[in-house]
């Protein structure tokens, strides 16, 4: 699909290779600031997300920036989230983000500091269940 | 100045009368975030900047997300910012940042927490000094 229309204000940097076992579709990843705090920028290609995980004692913060994608948290309904759009992750809350399927999708991923901090990887956001977001 | 063309991604917030005292010219606060990360939107009107400053302990990072501005360390030349920029400014360095004379300009500044952070202010940046910016 077209990136017309799509506004990647940070650059996209490369396919995001390192975990792209965790994702389904095509993502990408650069690296904004890996000192003091964490940053990252992620851009998802339409239908593109990421599995269901869980921040474990640090959260996440995620700052969209372009497109148009989603975020949900296990038991609730799906967010769209749109540029200017800001979802604070606290640890433990299992979740997944990305792409809506018309649209690509860039939000940067701020990474909460916290000793200890790791992701639990957990099983894909199947078809079925993104089939029936809007 | 009028805003076209200035495309504020995160809104813009309220006028920052916090911090007016620390600023020449108007600028805007939006605190996107205040629990595990700190992050807030800051927005300039054009010739709008902060006054020489430190942070202590804890740096800052600015993600640059519109229109044109500054960032200058002390004894250094300015550098300027464009979106997409970002400017990882580690702790107990002399800077400020602001827009350009021409332009609104907005960054994204995330605070790097620390034990014991805090901002010294200093003085403003003068006329003479801004002006030899282009």
């Amino acid at each position: 699909m077209s990136m017309r229309g799509f506004n990647n204000i940070f650059p996209i940097g490369n396919k995001n290779d390192a975990y792209a076992e965790y994702f389904i579709g095509q993502s990408y990843l650069n690296m904004l600031s890996t000192t003091g705090v964490t940053i990252g920028n992620v851009t998802f290609e339409p239908r593109a997300r990421n599995n269901w995980h869980i921040h474990h004692n640090g959260g996440q913060i995620l700052l969209v920036t372009a497109g148009r994608g989603y975020f949900q948290e296990w038991g609730k309904p799906a967010r769209v989230l749109y540029p200017g759009d800001v979802v604070n992750i606290p640890p433990g809350v299992k979740h997944w983000h990305g792409a809506a399927p018309d649209s690509w999708f860039a939000h940067l991923a701020v990474e909460v500091p916290a000793v200890g901090a790791y992701n639990e990887w957990l099983e894909p956001v199947s078809e079925e269940e993104y089939n029936k977001l809007k």
